[in-house]
């Protein structure tokens, strides 16, 4: 069975799912990247980056499961780059280089057209601009029958769990408050929404917990 | 140093420190309870209640830990009970029977005067009606150079919080999310209060996390 799922994704103990005030300085917003240290220090982070070393341990277990069998991902317009409105040309091609970690197809969310962007390595970006249901459908149809992974950010996780279209959630709570920022929850409802923990699990920077709907 | 703390107090993933709709059959509001299973099955809850058996293990060592040099308590008027509005008589006289697990003075913020209620085993309510601040001093005198515990609910950390009044806070989160309820940290800025967590670690069935003012 192929599922919608979350993976991976970090959040601070009192909730916050990126920092304040994102911007080409800080793409997850202040103190945004302290939610991602666990991911950042595994094997499977540093060699998707070209590095070596790294820890071998339950977060890059977690880190590495979070790739599986993942055929299409969706983005808010926020995790594909800091650009507001209009795009102004093509030259914003993504955080990530030329060679962005995807390897399939990414879905990206945005009000303004713009032609699919092929990548090396096998990612390509398309803009999908008939809204987040709309993008649902074409990733799944994208996907031939593996997962669709939502990436985030916090706007387009919110939108996809009100929707309804979440199957499971993976999230890594990182020993870090923050204040201020994107919350993930306020407002929703897990289990009205049929979401229970199923997995608890201790990394070592992180907390691993398993949500599915049920 | 005497420390006015937070000890072992239970919260929800998504951050709730009590259910919603608390009343005599809900203490701790609907699903309430389910935050503290990794309480009701240590040793020290067990004893505390005249039974035997329990858990011996990390779970265990932090509820013991939360009764370490306390020498008074505070609690707001719920935890005390489910009764509203001015004392209809003195009939009420706690949860927790005639030998509550205190032991030591425990100052109940109310509203409403009330004689002290001196019970079996040390314990001593005061019913304080000049607010928290006033209690808290009160409570400092009488812990006699021990630390003060803030028992709860959720609106008397939120008060003592806010106000600075807190040096350390242990939480226990729980593999469990409800949606609904008491927010422990909604509009609370625990950095700028001075907050940072200083120790993690994952017990048999919840996460406790130390946060103290740096």
């Amino acid at each position: 069975m192929s599922m919608v799922k979350v993976c991976a994704f970090s959040v601070s103990l009192d909730g916050f799912g990126a920092g304040s005030r994102q911007d080409i300085q800080n793409p997850l917003g202040v103190r945004g990247l302290e939610l991602h240290d666990w991911f950042f220090n595994t094997v499977v982070f540093k060699k998707m980056h070209g590095l070596t070393g790294g820890s071998q341990g339950i977060d890059n277990d977690f880190a590495a499961r979070s790739f599986d069998n993942v055929g299409a991902w969706i983005l808010g317009r926020n995790m594909f780059g800091p650009i507001r409105g209009p795009w102004a040309d093509d030259s914003w091609r993504g955080w990530w280089g030329e060679e962005p970690p995807y390897h399939v197809p990414v879905f990206v969310l945005t009000h303004y057209a713009r032609p699919p962007l092929r990548m090396e390595g096998g990612t390509t970006f398309f803009f999908v601009t008939e809204g987040a249901e709309a993008a649902l459908q074409e990733a799944k149809a994208a996907a031939h029958g593996q997962d669709v992974r939502i990436g985030g950010g916090v706007a387009t996780i919110r939108h996809y769990l009100t929707a309804g279209d979440i199957d499971e959630l993976h999230l890594a709570f990182s020993p870090v408050v923050l204040g201020e920022g994107e919350h993930l929850f306020t407002g929703i409802h897990l289990p009205n929404l049929g979401f229970k923990p199923v997995q608890t699990t201790a990394g070592e920077q992180a907390t691993h917990v398993i949500l599915q709907r049920c």
